[in-house]
């Protein structure tokens, strides 16, 4: 299927004609962003987390300490709503109404799995720093056992999804159109510097092409 | 105070050297930001939804269309988590389990009020507009009395507050730091472009200095 199946979870109230339920727009906001906000209700309160992501085919990767606390409540049941977004720009319209920001949003409702197959797990780990910077696998020394063991890796299947998506100038109402101030966007942008060395790395490593292609 | 009191949910478990209660280090993570996520928990399911935000004192204010669930779960007594997060960088350890990221983060708990008086209400919205672009205010059209009763305000005073601040090269094990591979931090930063004017603008329309500057 092209497209992910709206629920009454994912039919936005607001702003429905900024509704997008393509895959290739979901996977490619996912993709862009390098963490999602995870929130989890506990008995008394809920948690809103950052959390470094993956996405690898039609599921959603976290991982994290096996103390965190909003890891340890997904993997034991709580159900999981997931917004990953990324700010495109300032949308400065001719009104404080119609005043705005331009984004790219992906909100996922879903049980998460525990990855505890050690095989899986490495994967998923591996999944996870390709995803941030691709080529960085294979120059790390991967976990340990003890390592393994500190870590919780979930999966949470990409099956209620939406994307809500804004972009272009400003749409003010019609009279406000003859209003004297500018109107227009100020683009936002995420900004990848040149690598800095760690100060403790000797002075003749080499820095790979995956940390300069970054610079941008 | 200078700083805000460590509470139960506020205590860091995992990385409590990174935990932060220090005003003026919460101040500033928030002001910078554009954006929040804020969760909250209805009788079936958390939500996780990103929100414009700004500060105003000792309170974080969230707006929007009143009829956003959200908004209107904690306008009703539904207890709020927002997280205010800005990613610094790539970390590149030189081991997969000391690979991270650098960030500034805020997670703050609490409960909503209404901002419902007409006169604080045209105040929030002003302060929320000058907070993510100061001295749009003047030149916007302000709210009129169907765009007010279309609007949501809420006020989350700041009490249960914590930061959480990563930065620095990586933290490798001492073993790790003979590894052959490099090590050290791409650097993240947000971007603001030249602002783009909406094609419906008169050619003639003065950029105002408060959208240029933000090119950057």
């Amino acid at each position: 299927m092209q497209s992910y199946l709206p629920t009454e979870r994912t039919t936005l109230v607001r702003g429905a004609q900024r509704a997008c339920y393509d895959r290739e727009v979901v996977h490619a906001i996912l993709d862009e962003a390098v963490y999602c906000h995870v929130s989890c209700s506990t008995a008394d309160h809920g948690f809103c987390t950052p959390m470094v992501h993956a996405r690898e085919g039609e599921a959603l990767l976290l991982h994290g300490s096996s103390a965190n606390r909003t890891l340890r409540a997904l993997r034991d049941g709580a159900p999981a709503c997931v917004n990953v977004s990324l700010l495109d720009g300032l949308v400065l319209g001719r009104s404080a109404f119609r005043t705005s920001v331009n984004y790219r949003s992906v909100t996922i409702f879903g049980a998460a799995e525990e990855i505890g197959e050690r095989g899986e797990k490495l994967a998923a780990l591996r999944a996870i720093i390709e995803a941030v910077v691709p080529g960085r696998w294979r120059d790390v020394r991967p976990p340990d056992e003890r390592e393994l063991a500190m870590s919780l890796v979930l999966r949470i299947p990409l099956r209620e999804v939406s994307a809500k998506v804004r972009s272009g100038p400003p749409g003010d109402l019609a009279p406000d159109y003859d209003l004297p101030c500018w109107a227009g966007v100020i683009p936002v942008s995420r900004r990848f510097g040149a690598p800095q060395a760690d100060p403790r790395l000797p002075a003749d490593r080499k820095t790979p092409r995956y940390a300069t292609e970054y610079a941008r």
